[in-house]
């Protein structure tokens, strides 16, 4: 492909995207297709020879757009929200023409220095506290690729600190304890898991009736692993459980931390960006005594996946664990300590200028519109736990303080009825278990999605069940 | 930004872009900044308002072209081969536009059986084992983010088996012994630490004078350590080292590996690629012998970062080591079996539909044009170092099989040529220690490199020395 080539295409193609998004609604919402069907569809092996554009195109009508999920269809109401805005995909096409690398600050620094301001004004946006902040003693923030990432992360910088940076030596972790509800995400489990911390070392916090963790059972069994000379190294509590959007009480569970000398990471992921409208920033009480907080971009707010944002205010404890240099990545930059060198910041070393398409959908859309999106899915939400209320044969089973709510059937199989619901092409819904019963997840976060999107699902359940 | 906006500036943006990359041969290589410089062009605080596309075009230009790296610059011949091609860059507006998430077969089915028929097209491409193939009994591929996570991956994989999979439930590493030189990649270090085998059970085994692995060597350290009752779980070797592309002798290596049951991982990141020319195919020679193979698109094939493919012969240890499968992850997909589950594959939940960028890179390019790349920017390396040769107050310092020479002033201070070289910002280097000394990397791998850039570059050196 020549440049001509390029331009010609690339025209055609932000057609086609634009008309896709323009049109998604009208497409099944999940795919109507059998393991192996979409491969069947494409040759078995590469081209001799190059094909042409139109081959493409005719490739993405036939087989990639009936083989996906839409997750920007307006009656997509599964998993969480993870909508795209028109700035955030042009965000990637410039990361991807400018093609650098942000290792280090000298291997582009304007990939690093746009990032860390885009983490301060996420910051004020959030209103985060201050000793997040890149300005601040000991503090900072950077782009991960996703909460699972942050969540690893702030567990290698509570086994550094816990062990005075020894781990990185003799990976003793043996007597380290790690503390999460059984709400927590599936993340926190499997970083233990890596990090060396096997899940025999993680205490499954009991929860109360409204999923959150217990405070009062985590402050005993720390004391209790105390008393048998082990050391509570990590808790994670939770903004917004994936199951249910429960909260952990973080201000009680941070005294709990602070007195066994615990790291407490607060997992804001799917919710932490509803602060952004200044009546939802209780979604982010008490986050100002924890050592490390993320939330994601990718999924509330428009912005594409990857982009989770990850703020430490130990920067010490996190650069501890993650850096190493080597020989062919010193430079005068790198020793003067003058620029921040994200790679020891994260897991992997090479990374995507990801900040763009942060900074364009906060220029372009601007944080008004994000705000007046959060709270029409909020509403929708209310408006929708109203009408599952007046059905008898529908409870709802977990508070519903933002966008999500959980419901199932009173007497019949829920598990049945999200499979039936799928299969219509209409709606898409996924379920999870709450003490012990499959649970229906309604979770309304696409950015077109009305009030008549939601109504048309309910009504397709109430016919269903 | 609405729908007609976004068509108006994404038409303007892929202009941007191509005439960004046309012209990018003007611009410094590297830019003339300090740390702050970028950061203080911006505003501190962010937008209370929408901004116009305009501003945002005014900001690229303005700030972030002079503000980077040029990666894509014909005189880059810094760290190692990035070259983007214009397929690559409209897949990844695709995967943008689509906005889908790949962490499970249900969660987009296109997005999986496109990567994993991406896989095996690039395994027949590159002459991989049939055991590496989506098809075979044991095996299988996936697309990581870097080989940072690849060798992770590898290392995790390595101590579920050498541990039975205990070692999730009680995190002992304590017996376990890993093994690579002191050339391989920083991210073999990095990679232990993580998954709590601390470095001092990292051997470092003895190079020769090519800088390879010495197996002899490899073999008594692993002989010691079995007698001392420790259990030897995990080998890189590296076809193509950082440093100097140096290759560690995989064939003799595996023999050692197979006799004390150690995973052998071979990290072929930087120029596995050109296997894709069969006259280099000898690039991969013994990794029929490995447990795990990566190399990079992202480097040296004009995939945009990020695309390692990882692929490995034995599925269940890696599947062990990373698999989870919380209630709201579980469907009637998931169940059967019948589908590949990739989150299971990689570190994060969450995955990009990184797939397409391949497919339109391998199908619009085509792979002889790949070829006939990688073929010149050979012979561009090995014209250079003729000319090195002729002048004596040079010296070639390692051998330099494919795309990159490594030199040094015979006497002088190198580092200090290496900056003033890069400080004209009309070339890019970088540096390594070799053998104690510093070393100038000259690695050609930019797809628009051609003879008169490389001779530009070594008139600069020659005068400068």
């Amino acid at each position: 492909m020549n440049l001509a080539e390029f331009r010609a295409s690339g025209h055609e193609l932000i057609d086609w995207v634009a008309d896709y998004l323009e049109g998604v609604e009208a497409q099944r919402v999940s795919p109507d297709v059998a393991p192996g069907d979409v491969r069947a569809m494409l040759p078995a092996h590469p081209p001799a020879a190059p094909e042409p554009w139109a081959s493409v195109l005719d490739d993405l009508s036939r087989v990639i757009v009936p083989g996906i999920v839409h997750w920007q269809h307006p009656s997509y109401f599964a998993y969480f929200p993870s909508n795209t805005s028109y700035p955030s995909i042009l965000g990637e096409l410039l990361t991807a023409g400018l093609g650098v690398q942000g290792m280090s600050w000298v291997t582009s620094p304007a990939c690093t220095e746009v990032e860390t301001l885009m983490l301060d004004w996420m910051a004020e946006l959030l209103d985060l506290p201050a000793g997040f902040r890149s300005d601040s003693s000991s503090g900072g923030g950077v782009i991960q690729g996703s909460a699972s990432e942050a969540a690893l992360v702030a567990i290698l910088s509570a086994r550094w600190r816990a062990t005075g940076g020894a781990v990185n030596r003799d990976g003793d972790t043996s007597r380290l304890m790690a503390y999460a509800s059984a709400q927590a995400h599936s993340s926190v489990e499997k970083g233990l898991r890596i990090a060396g911390i096997g899940t025999d070392r993680l205490r499954v916090v009991p929860h109360d009736e409204s999923f959150a963790m217990r405070p009062d059972a985590l402050a005993s069994m720390i004391e209790s692993d105390l008393a048998a000379g082990l050391v509570p190294c990590f808790v994670c509590s939770t903004h917004g459980t994936t199951s249910s959007m429960a909260f952990d009480p973080t201000p009680e569970i941070a005294a709990v931390c602070a007195d066994a000398g615990a790291w407490l990471h607060v997992d804001a992921a799917m919710c932490g960006i509803a602060a952004l409208s200044p009546e939802h920033r209780w979604v982010n009480d008490g986050v100002e005594l924890a050592d490390s907080y993320c939330t994601n971009p990718h999924k509330w707010m428009g912005v594409n996946f990857d982009c989770d944002l990850y703020w430490t205010a130990d920067r010490a404890a996190l650069l501890g664990a993650l850096s190493i240099l080597p020989e062919y990545l010193r430079s005068a930059a790198a020793e003067t300590g003058a620029a921040i060198d994200y790679r020891d910041w994260q897991i992997p070393l090479g990374r995507r200028f990801r900040a763009l398409k942060l900074w364009l959908t906060i220029r372009l859309d601007g944080i008004e519109s994000i705000q007046v999106m959060v709270r029409r899915h909020v509403e929708l939400a209310q408006r929708l736990v109203a009408e599952v209320r007046a059905d008898d044969r529908f409870e709802i089973v977990a508070p519903h303080p933002l966008n999500l709510v959980c419901l199932r059937l009173v007497d019949g199989d829920t598990d049945e009825l999200i499979e039936r619901a799928n299969a219509t092409g209409e709606v898409l819904f996924t379920r999870t278990v709450l003490d012990g019963t499959p649970v229906l997840r309604f979770s309304i976060g696409t950015s077109t999605t009305e009030w008549r999107h939601v109504q048309a699902a309910w009504r397709l359940l109430r016919e269903l069940a």
